[in-house]
Formats: C-alpha cells, structure tokens, sequence
C-alpha cells in the first residue's frame, strides 16, 4: 500500500493519480512488475485494462479479482488500490499454500474508473460489457481536448486483445464503502448486494457578461447568481425526495472568473443517486424545475443535458451469498449493504456472476486525502476475499 | 482601433491581452511605434508605464491624457484602447496644426489597469500615486505564480525611471462608460465628477470533500453549498441596500471541482459599490453577516479578508468644468456622470488635477466581447478631450 501510494503521492499524504497520466503509467508498471513476480502471466486489452492469470487445472472460466488504480485528484490512498492488492495478496496466498484450483484465477485493473480525466467513469468495463462503444471511449477528451486513446498509447498501454465480453466464473472487487455505515455500526466487512441507481447531468448556464462596476443591478443577467440558485435547489431536492436519496453539484466552473466582470457562463455538474431507480425518476423532473425556475428568475438561457443513467444494479445472489460464508468464515463481523458509487463490478454484473466486499472508511470518507481503513478490517477483507475467490474457483 | 485590436483578437471579435503577456508586449511596441511616428519621446518607468511626451514652450508640467492597453479575458476593443488612441489622435490633431502649446502634452499608458492577471487592478498608477509599494507590486503573482517584476523584464518593459509622483497640469482620461446611462438618454459624452467608493473581499470556504455517492446528506458539509448561499445573500445586500449600490460575486473556483466528490474548498471574490462611502460602511457587516450565517448553516469554516477598499474619488473641480465647456464647444450631447469603474484616474486624482471623459457603451456592456461605442460619440469624444488638453495645455 505505501509502496504504490508513493507514486502520485500528495504532500498530504494522499494520491493524485489521474487515468493515463505519467503516474498511472508507473502505478501500472509497479503492479505488472509484481504481477509477474507472483507468476501471473499478463495481458493487456485495447482499452488498457490489465490482467494477470494464475492457470487453474481445468479449461475453465477464470473468477476475476479487481479494482483500479487511477485516483480523483487529492484523493487518497486506499480506492481502488487496496482492491487490486488485496486481490494481488490473495494470489501471492494461493502460491504461499501451493494451492492448485479447477479454474483460473484472474487479477484485472481496469482503466479510467474515476472518470475524473475522461468522462464517462468506469468507461473501460462499461466497454467491455458492451455498454460504451470503443470509439466513443477512444475520443472521450480530456479538460485539455486530449484524447484517451492518444494517452494509453503514449503511456504504452494500448494493448493487443480485444476488449470484449469475456467468459468469467465471478467477478469480485473489494473496495473501501465511501460511507459512514459499516464504521458507525462497528463492522469490518460489508456484503454488497448492489449497487444504487445514478444520474449525472450536465448544465450551462449563459448570462450576459459585463462590467461588475457600472453595470447596474435591474439590467444584470448573472449566470453565477441563476448557478447559486441551482446549487441550492439540488441540496433541496434530496431534503423534499429524504429516504436515502443523495444529490450533489461537484463541479462548477465561471467565466470570466475574475473579480470585477459579471459572470456571463457557468457550467456545472448534478449527480444524484437513490437505492431505487424509481425514486430517481421523480428527482428528475424536479431538477428540470428547480433549473427552469432559476435561470427564468435570473433571465438567462441554459442547456441542460441528462447525459449518463444507470439503473439500480444488483448483485449475483449466489456470489453475495458466497461472499457471506466467506465473511463468516473469516471470523468477520459483517452485514449486507448496498453501495453509493459507481464501480467496474457495476458494469461487470451485466455479463457474469458478480460480487464486491466492502471495508469500512473512517469518518465515511473517501475522494480525499483523509482516507483510511483500519489493517485489521483490511485483513477480515482480504481473508473474505480469499475464501469467496476459492469456493467460487474450487479447490483441483 | 481595428490594427491595435488584432493583437490578442478573439475568435467572435473581442480582446484577451492580459496584461504583460506577449500580445501586451506586441500592444504596446505598436503604440510607442506610433508614438514616435507622431515624435513623441517615449520613455518607461520602474512599472512599465509608458510616457510619450510632446514638449512644450515653456518648462511646465505636462498636460497627460492616456489609459491602458491590458485587457479582461475575452474583454472588448474599446476599454483601455479607445483612451490610449484618442490620446494619439490628439497629439496628430495638434501636429497636424502645427500647434505649439505652453505645457507639454504627455500620453501615457499604464500597466495592468484591470487586475484580471495581477491583482490589485490599476497597480501601477497605485505604485505611481505612493498608495502601492513598489516591492509589493514587483511581487504580485498571477495564478500561475509567476511576479509582475519578472513578466515586466521578460517582455522588455521594466524600465529605468522612477515610478513616483510626477507634477502635471491635470491628467485626462478618455473611457467607455462601461454602464447603459448615456446611451439610454441619448448622450454622447459624460463629463465624469468622479468614481464610486469600491471594496474588495476574498472568501474561502473549507468543506468536507468526500465521495457524492455513499456520502449520506446528513453528515455533508459541503463547501458549494454554503458558497451557493453567500452567492445569493450577496445579491440581497445589493437589494436591501437599493438605491446605487452594486455587489458582484465573479470569481468562484471550486475543489477538487469533479462530479462525484463533494466539493471540498471554494474560494470566491466578492465587489460591491456605491457612490458614497458611507453606504458601503453599511454594506460591510451585511456581508459578514451573509457568510458567517451561510458557513454555520453548512458546518463549514472560512476565511473572509477584506482586502482592497477606495472611498469615493472626486475629480478636480476646475478639470471638470474644463472637460464641460470642451464638450459644449464640441457641440456633444452632454452631462455629468459617476463613473461606476476605477481607472487609474482614481490614483492619478491624489497626485494632481484629474477628469475623465466618458462614451456611450452600446447596451451598457463592458468587459465582453460584445463592447460597442459608436463613431460618432467617439468623435465628440475625441473632440472633448482634444479641446480640453488644449485649454489646459495653453496655446503658446
């Protein structure tokens, strides 16, 4: 963990380690390095993902371990990272026992799941399941008009195998919750049984820019006050909708953005997220609302575009109740839980058997440097990792 | 006006020549150029300030009339430019008419009028006044962290004399309006009394950045929201205050500014004005008052420092009249007007006898590409202030 937490490591101690960039490359490499050493024989596919194999004693689909190892900027040390060493480890443990299993037993990382360089997130397994067309995915650009595909070439991992559905007997990520629940309720393992339903959208807002000076109040058409109006409308929607509906303006950029212009553009993004899908199906007309009656307020024009949807995902019963064993066995004081965000098993659920594990985040906080799992809970996830990758790859 | 304006031209025709960035240092080769075309003898000072000085008969100070070439981000060709050239056209006027005056007449152009790269704006009539230190403004630093002092030698502009108070008979400065007043009524120049009490605040805000997914509302402290609010109660001062009273928010600038974290930290401007003084004295606490209610609301802390304040700057009675009866004799539609905008006539006004002469802004718009004065009120513009360098200057 402090090992490959050094490379994008912040002052304060946590991780910037955009998808692509200069430090993912090293990232990659490190975990290839130490892939190979653990015997794993590595393939890369044409959207970057890496894996790694560790050949079973059957012709058989393998069961696939992962996570990612890109960050959001000053993120921390513990997404994604500790799901790709754990699922390393628990490798390293089968050599360790010289353990033989019936199918293979996969180690995966995944491109790009932050969707912090290159929107959309989790683009690289929405490929492979299908979901993202590669050339979509390919011309996905960055805040400076780079093109991913561009990048993983000059990174050097624009790899040779088709990045497609491929045959798996489970997939299984482990991954810290990013809440406060398991933590506050004194676990160490949650049993996810899936994933909430999520929307982002897209709104710009165009004022009309000018001087902030002689520019009197009755005649200002401010982009910025119409996008302030937005923001608050968006926290009151979650307070109207309550349950365990979350709604979230992340991203909001001005412009000019100096001190003396009226702000005549602002761009700014809404994530909202709710347990059920139909529950977001109300949160999105009272968005379109709560936008029209701003920016009608304020006189300005806008574009709103609901660009990314994914409905509530659930996970394979069979493999959550595998996972639930596995967690027993392990001595892990555990209970099912459902996730907040987004992640690759959420696409990889569309085409095979899928499961995650969560280890608990303190305070509930993640996308920050403040990250931290406890080592004990990080060992009850790992071992329940192991134990859930065995059964499902049986012991030869 | 067209041959300036292509230097840092702007795709839909406006101007971003922010201030000693190259197309500044192209800006300002033209003009001296020009200015020795017309035999000016152009010297620079300690902060770039530009002096073209067309001697007199006598040994007195000069008349100066000038302005900047410095431009907002995607700003206009009017601002700053207009004065600077009708400055020339008056200096050719005189030329052209074999005119000899008693005092010299001087055009100047000063450095980073606008403070959209080096703040605070006008920093170099500031130096030129003793109301900004020298050091302090050699170590301004724009947001890339580079200082005023290495950009003003990078670009060939640091020169060699002092940058102090200089005697001068009065010291005029051609403007756009920058508000809808003259236009609205039909006038084609302001005589300006003077320029609005202005004061400048920088908020930061420090939330909880953390995941917007799994991140429960109840335990958000989020940095954009509690801005939201200070967005809004900044626009309600303006309101409750009424009468002239101006508040802008116009720079906000989010972190970690991605669509699933939770901003962590938002930084804001905040600039309001009003003719009197003594309103903005009311102004202040309102606005202490906004944020600390938005930040306790949100359980966020924050920083608010106000930094830069001007009260009111009257102009000098007798350079009003002058500019008043130059208007008259130039047969200009006319009235007396508050410059709601600092110039660098602000500082100049507390060194020495000062006016402005304002034009109509087409649609009150400043600070945007859309900036418009028509050429006729340029003309009676232009005519006003050749007029009245003429009375000041004396004919010999």
């Amino acid at each position: 963990m402090n090992e490959l937490g050094r490379i994008g490591e912040t002052p304060r101690g946590g991780l910037t380690r955009l998808a692509l960039t200069d430090d993912d490359r090293r990232a990659r490499d490190q975990m290839v390095a130490w892939m190979r050493e653990a015997g794993l024989r590595v393939t890369v596919d044409r959207m970057g993902n890496i894996f790694g194999e560790r050949p079973g004693a059957a012709a058989l689909p393998p069961v696939m371990m992962g996570s990612h190892v890109d960050s959001v900027p000053t993120g921390g040390k513990y997404d994604g990272q500790l799901g790709v060493l754990c699922g390393l480890e628990v490798i390293r443990a089968l050599n360790d026992g010289t353990v033989r299993t019936r199918h293979p037993v996969t180690l995966v990382i995944f491109t790009n799941e932050e969707g912090a360089r290159f929107q959309p997130a989790m683009i690289a397994s929405g490929v492979m399941a299908g979901k993202i067309a590669l050339e979509d995915a390919y011309n996905a650009r960055d805040k400076d008009g780079i093109r991913l595909v561009d990048e993983l070439e000059r990174i050097g991992y624009l790899g040779a195998e088709p990045c497609v559905p491929r045959p798996f007997r489970a997939y299984l990520e482990l991954h810290i919750e990013q809440g406060p629940y398991l933590e506050e309720e004194g676990l160490s393992v949650g049993v996810v049984e899936g994933i909430v339903a999520i929307s982002w959208s897209r709104l710009t807002i165009y004022g009309v820019q000018d001087h902030a000076g002689p520019t009197p109040m009755r005649i200002r058409h401010d982009a910025l006050v119409a996008a302030a109006d937005v923001v608050s409308g968006v926290r009151r929607i979650a307070k109207e909708l309550g349950g365990d509906t979350v709604t979230t303006v992340g991203s909001l950029t001005v412009s000019p953005n100096i001190v003396n212009a009226i702000p005549g553009r602002v761009a700014l993004s809404i994530d909202m997220r709710d347990p059920w899908s139909e529950k977001l199906d109300r949160a999105m007309p009272m968005l379109d609302g709560v936008v029209a009656e701003a920016c009608q307020r304020e006189g300005v024009r806008y574009e709103l575009e609901h660009y990314w949807r994914v409905p509530r995902t659930p996970f394979t019963p069979d493999v959550v109740a595998t996972i639930e064993r596995a967690a027993k066995a392990a001595s892990a004081r555990s209970r099912r839980i459902l996730s907040g965000a987004g992640h690759d098993a959420q696409y990889m659920a569309a085409i095979g058997p899928t499961g995650m594990i969560f280890v608990p985040s303190r305070d509930g906080r993640s996308h920050c440097e403040e990250e931290l799992t406890p080592l004990d809970d990080i060992e009850y996830g790992a071992n329940t990792l192991l134990g859930a990758a065995l059964e499902l790859a049986e012991r030869a």
